[in-house]
């Protein structure tokens, strides 16, 4: 089969890769019917995070279940199926509580590399969920949008404790933070401040039901928060970057007893511990366990209530991931699709 | 009137003080029947926090309405009240919200000093709570230990979400640590591991509810936890120190999902994000909105239901203050009560 490897920083390539086998009783066999670029996968392209040797990439999938092991129970082979970027068995203590992405089983998909043809997925009845029949193709890009970003921002929503009667604003206007939009409107937050300087991103987050546009940031961007909650700062932040800049914008833009969601992957990120006392703040967050929501978010989808999938904003044939890495690098797209 | 002077690290002296006038007309004057040291007081005496010149000292009090200004609607003379560290109006949308120690109007009260015979309590109205009648002297000092060290525990105790089901470890064997133990027993935990090495103090959290005791405390206090919990890490742990080690300590003792509260005033405390964010914890903690617990607490002792005076295990006349702070600072005492 195909599949995307990264060599080096900026080196990404598609290969000729082995076609994954059963190796565990309880794995599945998936054709993919689509898959993305993270913006996490940008982290390894542009060297911040190191490259291990020839990498498989990707994380993010949807398609057709081939095989099963002989452990499978609920997966059938035919199924259309998303996962998550974290396989788990969703039966053990943690994912029980709704911390799949801490599942004392769980194994990372990026190291599987589901920018391929096909893919091995681990604990196949834990991880995937079917989709009540053959999704139309329109619905496709939204459902691999719930396998990762819409998941996240969602988790970052919920994290952040959006709700009825709650000011909540978005630090990022990558996916995650545009669908955290969507995951605060959803909940039912009556203001939704989206932080942006981009005029696309903006539109999007106006769609997705953002109340009004921040486009300034750091020091100034706490100030205007604070401006459009009587000084107060909003009652839910959710941060969707991973920089100590974003990280410490959230904090202080959260009221006293407010709640910080944050789902940007910390990177070289420092929480000074005397002014975390002194803010007040509730802070949760982390690798989102996107399977507690996927039941939900797959209804929502094939009911056409929530389209995440606007996100996707270039699409391309798989042999173009390098263009894909290099338009997202470059910010000319928000995220792009790949068609295996 | 006779009140508690820091001069330097290590003198704290008893002089005659100004007697305290009503200033603003939400001001109450109240003649204390107990105040006590805290933990934090020994912050500036041993010079970790700095010292601002002569400073009153105090911040915990309980004692008789003396005089109310004009604007004082429900407090009044005669009665006997508590209040905390924190004076609030109780009414702004932060304090409605249940943080009065972020209240907009907030004043501190360490900075008027209560280990003295008077003090001025502003916003009398927020601030103080009176018990139904005038207290029997035995229930005087834990009436005291509610105006700070035990709601403090609670807060934590609560930020932890201990509660039924709950496995619940306490990192700190001070006052507030050991009442953190009676806060999660009443709240139904249903283990609770206290972390002392300290006999006395082991037997003081026995006594409060602590159904386990683990002695060691860094990375092997961490890992005696998870042994104790299926080597997932208790669901709550409170943290009442405020150090980097036991921050750390009390962040990997929780498993993921699970819920830090952290109660310890932090001092060179730094979080590192990445762990932060791979560790799935919710954090939450800082000052104590007291006021909150303030008058479910003084039911709970007028009832008898809790007996948070025991952390008391020096009782001084005033003017022995230096004393008072000598055996805390030494770790003689758990907690010194002084008698005005």
């Amino acid at each position: 089969m195909r599949g995307a490897v990264l060599h080096a920083p900026g080196d990404v390539r598609l290969e000729v890769r082995d076609d994954p086998a059963i190796v565990e009783p309880t794995d599945a066999i998936i054709r993919l019917a689509a898959t993305c670029v993270c913006g996490s996968d940008l982290w390894p392209y542009r060297g911040i995070e190191a490259v291990q040797g020839p990498a498989p990439m990707g994380h993010e999938y949807v398609g057709i279940v081939e095989e099963v092991g002989s452990a499978v129970g609920t997966i059938k082979p035919g199924q259309f199926v998303i996962g998550s970027f974290f396989a788990s068995d969703n039966t053990c203590e943690i994912c029980q509580a709704g911390y799949q992405s801490s599942c004392i089983h769980r194994e990372l998909m990026g190291t599987i590399g589901t920018q391929a043809e096909l893919a091995r997925v681990p604990l196949a009845d834990g991880t995937l969920v079917a989709t009540p029949g053959l999704p139309p193709a329109d619905l496709i890009p939204s459902f691999l949008a719930a396998s990762d970003v819409l998941g996240t921002g969602w988790f970052g929503a919920v994290a952040a404790e959006a709700g009825p009667g709650k000011t909540v604003a978005v630090v990022g206007d990558g996916a995650v933070g545009l669908l955290a939009v969507q995951a605060a409107k959803h909940l039912g937050a009556e203001r939704i401040i989206a932080m942006s300087r981009h005029e696309p991103r903006q539109q999007l987050a106006l769609g997705f039901g953002a109340t009004d546009i921040v486009e300034v940031r750091g020091d100034e961007g706490v100030a205007r928060i604070r401006e459009l909650t009587s000084g107060l700062g909003a009652h839910s932040v959710i941060e969707a970057v991973g920089t100590q800049e974003a990280m410490m914008q959230a904090i202080r833009s959260t009221r006293p007893g407010g709640h910080v969601g944050y789902v940007g992957v910390a990177h070289d990120v420092e929480l000074p511990g005397e002014e975390m006392f002194f803010s007040h703040v509730h802070l949760h967050g982390g690798p989102a366990p996107v399977r507690r929501f996927l039941p939900d978010l797959v209804d929502l989808i094939w009911n056409r209530e929530i389209s995440p999938g606007k996100v996707f904003d270039l699409s391309l044939p798989l042999d173009q991931v390098a263009e894909g890495y290099r338009a997202m690098d470059e910010r000319r797209a928000i995220k792009a699709l790949l068609w295996p």
